[in-house]
């Protein structure tokens, strides 16, 4: 399933959010990440959130997707990672 | 159509993106707005965007589903802007 996470966490945790999600997903633009992963994946990809994250302080809006091509995706500007433009 | 716009804009000009797509969509997180709007709304804001952001040092992601159900929303953490927890 296509899976996009926007977060908005602590300064100080920052670096540790982007290294763990870097494993599973695409990085898109500041605090965005992109992706198809399994179920199996977006457990682990939820669980290591929680640990590595204040869930008091922190914000993280997980977006699902059972079909990439539902979602349609257009870049306006600069882009910061040029890997795809649309999604293939 | 629902819609689902991310930035990542230069400091000096994230207050009018900001007051801009309040106009037309609901904040969720920080750099993050989402809603239904028409086709219509959709290029107003595509348009007002062009105006207000510098496309040489701004990024702009849009996305974009027919239908709102097809995108599952899951937050963790902290919820920025508890208007819904789910979309209705």
């Amino acid at each position: 399933m296509y899976v996009l996470i926007v977060y908005d966490v602590e300064e100080k945790r920052v670096a540790k959010v982007l290294k763990f999600l870097r494993k599973y997903l695409n990085w898109i633009q500041n605090s965005v990440f992109e992706g198809e992963v399994t179920e199996a994946q977006l457990t682990e990809i939820k669980m290591g959130l929680k640990k590595i994250t204040n869930k008091e302080q922190d914000s993280i809006i997980i977006f699902k997707a059972r079909n990439q091509k539902w979602l349609n995706k257009e870049i306006m500007g600069k882009e910061k990672n040029p890997i795809t433009n649309f999604l293939d």
